[in-house]
């Protein structure tokens, strides 16, 4: 299934600079950004839960917004996009 | 039907802002800031079209990012939040 993933990072110090990358480093490894704070990935359940708690471990659930929305398989329909593909590269310091 | 509206506006520039700005403001006459760059909104067929000419007006097709998700009408199931809920106040200038 689809997964889209967006999030919100508070980046108002070191520590949450750190968060973000964290956050970019493990939904890469799962998906596809395509923005600069929105991952689509193509999971199984049971990945999906693994990803889930990953990220859970790594945010500051008082600072930081995490959400998950579930697109199913036919998703294909569901998406239409307009303007620029970003191309973003994850390993490079995450800056918004 | 619920759509979901993601934007990557590229304010590197005043007028970047400036979109981000207006893009803001009318998402927010249409839906619920959820995150900094995710707004989402319950319309039918007409308003969705009319929303998505408006933004499209706005974006700078080469510079910017704008995608819609459309969720339906079953989408209770399809959202999983986490971490804080954040409130913007969308009159306020929006610095990313």
């Amino acid at each position: 299934m689809l997964v889209l993933i967006t999030y919100d990072v508070n980046t108002a110090d070191a520590a949450g600079r750190r968060r973000l990358r964290q956050i970019a480093r493990q939904c890469v490894n799962y998906g596809q950004r395509v923005q600069c704070s929105v991952f689509e990935c193509l999971l199984d359940s049971a990945q999906c839960k693994l990803l889930q708690a990953k990220l859970l471990s790594i945010i500051d659930q008082e600072k930081d917004s995490l959400r998950f929305y579930y697109l199913g398989k036919q998703y294909e329909n569901k998406i239409e996009h307009f303007g620029c593909k970003s191309s973003y590269l994850p390993e490079e310091p995450l800056i918004l």
